[in-house]
């Protein structure tokens, strides 16, 4: 075996179905210079709670017997504060559970993966919005199944599409109910209904990835699909609503903390999965996460949706001012990201091109799409730059727009 | 969709292979009252270098630009100054490669995992020892591989042995060179010698785990397979070693920190896996470790050391006091470790229940063996009880050995 060419022999089918994240590698990009990036979902580091985590760190450090706890291994299932305290806030928005539906993740992505690992195999049909979160679409890659994208509207997935879905009886349909990434939309309360009532009617595992859905800037909350399946059967051990979480978007990433809230036998499959794949997600991190968020979460959710509604409304208000006749974009009602579409034949690739040279950096939309087949949209974050940066950003993007009209 | 056996219906051919570990499930007797357990392999909490940590958050949390980078996203393969310790490291002990070579994982559990998908398709062969480590078994089992289980004497695999094996063409071959779990070995230079040489000659890629290898105490230490590989081409990239580690037996376990050495086609295709998997491992975390290790580590490894060997010490000498005639222990040189037979045809799972009726915990080793075909051993770990338990437990097993040769 002399070169990495025959290493490559002995990879297995996953390894082709795997490649590296076109955002992941754009994101590296944010590291080099001036260049104003409009990609990568990342939240604002200033809102980072540091005075809290410190205070935590205090607590946990400075009492020997946390700290010893802290630093040990624990089991798979996780912290059991957190995951109270993960049951009761999901109680709170109408589902019907207890601790022990809880199973504590490296992040939302790992719940993803867990929950993908359990019902896909080769061939297996999943059925995902047209388009879809991609880091979604990679760790489902893994296990190679078909996939059947389902066409949205400013509602959600089209219930006609929908229904000719689920007839095909995927093993699992994955949803991302509220500020959906890439494309900011939102379900609405009739289309969560229709979801949960198909879900149930032809027996398919509806995978809800809520990563988002604390970032509101607008409206009223609408009940997760976890509140309106549990609340239907009285409880969330019939039917099989599984539901992804994360204190990335609202406490920090770097902590790597999610979870996946599911049925009994599920969870149980998923721990024994979790325990072959790393054992359990960081001790301490963990428990930082619960003192983190045990004491004034609220008002900390509100300091982000201020701060994310400005620079939500600074790239609308930018779009709309520098963004030439036929370009469209979404107008989320919370989330991280806009969605803009060119006017055919435009390809976001070569305006991706266009736009780098004037240190501007966005996410092409194909990626997002399971056959990559649509090529003329750009997912803008508006996360974590100024909205001085934003309008900037967007001028010159509008102005890379129109290079490539006039051309 | 009405009950959750219907639910069941719906899982992947993984999730018949993939079940609980046995050792967790023990572990969590652990709490459970005053039972004495030589259960687990959990390092002693009172050597986590709590000094160090609480200066290490200290400084990352107390630089803004440090902790807003700490709390954010980071890339797949991790916090760039902990890859190189690591590769420093290595390299001190003889490997030839750079930090390119590196990607930090979820302790060594995850860096397992991450290969094995690697390399494992269903049917695929993976040459193990017999006994091995069974959270390595847990992590192939998930790929659904067939065994070639390989015996082994003091000095390692027998070299007939593991001829025969790398005839049969496994994608994989996983060792644990020193102070094996569960069973103490360490395979002499000779051994590791002709095992790199023989993975060369049949192009078998070779998973070093090295998690124990530090915890060494007495004799010197001898070369990991990564060097003595990456020597014999004269660069990590010919060849096919693979390098697994952790940071959990000789810091902390709490952190998940572990890492993942490989010729560079293959980390990337690692980096891919573990993006689809959870994105990153905690960025605070590596962070936090780096500042860990990079000052006192020697004297820190001194004390652990120090602590584990008069434990060990204590429990060898107890045994020689207390066991009856017929059964036998190993000398393990390092590690956490000793397992001991019983005289046939006594069965260790009678022993497990005879001993937890007298409140002390093991683990019965058939568990370790691919085909559990081996009834009559049990792992028991002198880690993380004081040596006045250690006696006091090995008493009482000694009794309930007793008690059971008498039935």
């Amino acid at each position: 075996m002399n070169t990495s060419l025959s290493v490559e022999c002995l990879f297995s089918r996953q390894a082709a179905r795997v490649g590296a994240s076109e955002i992941r590698e754009l994101l590296k990009l944010i590291g080099s210079g001036d260049i104003i990036s409009f990609a990568g979902g990342v939240p604002e580091p200033s809102l980072f709670p540091y005075d809290r985590i410190n205070l935590a760190c205090d607590r946990v450090l400075g009492d020997p017997e946390v700290r010893a706890k802290a630093c040990q291994y624990t089991t798979t299932e996780g912290f059991p504060p957190l995951r109270e305290w993960i049951a009761a806030y999901l109680s709170s928005r109408g589902a019907v559970l207890t601790a022990d539906n809880v199973l504590i993740t490296n992040g939302a992505q790992q719940a993803i993966d867990l929950v993908a690992r359990l019902f896909i195999d080769e061939g297996d049909r999943v059925a995902v919005a047209k388009p879809t979160y991609l880091g979604a679409l990679q760790a489902f890659d893994a296990y190679r199944p078909d996939y059947l994208a389902i066409k949205t509207d400013d509602q959600g997935m089209l219930p006609g599409e929908l229904e000719a879905a689920m007839k095909m009886r995927p093993k699992l349909i994955y949803v991302v109910p509220d500020f959906q990434n890439p494309d900011g939309i939102t379900y609405s309360s009739d289309r969560r209904q229709f979801l949960v009532k198909l879900a149930d009617e032809y027996g398919v595992p509806i995978l809800e990835d809520s990563a988002y859905d604390q970032l509101r800037y607008e409206g009223d909350m609408l009940s997760p699909l976890i509140a309106l399946g549990s609340q239907a059967h009285g409880s969330i051990e019939e039917g099989c609503y599984i539901h992804a979480g994360t204190f990335s978007k609202t406490v920090a990433p770097g902590f790597r903390i999610g979870w996946v809230v599911a049925p009994k036998p599920v969870i149980q499959q998923l721990v024994c999965f979790k325990q072959a794949t790393d054992l359990h997600s960081s001790t301490i991190n963990q428990i930082l996460m619960y003192h983190v968020v045990s004491e004034g979460f609220t008002q900390h959710l509100d300091r982000c949706r201020a701060l994310y509604r400005g620079r939500r409304d600074a790239m609308l208000e930018a779009l709309a001012e520098n963004m030439p006749p036929g370009v469209t974009w979404s107008r989320p009602l919370g989330g991280l990201f806009v969605w803009l579409a060119l006017p055919e034949p435009l390809n976001a690739r070569d305006l991706f091109n266009q736009s780098i040279s004037k240190h501007i950096a966005f996410v092409p939309g194909d990626a997002f799409f399971t056959d990559r087949s649509v090529r003329n949209t750009c997912r803008l974050s508006f996360s974590a730059i100024s909205t001085e940066q934003i309008q900037e950003g967007v001028r010159r993007l509008a102005t890379a727009v129109k290079e490539l009209i006039s051309r």
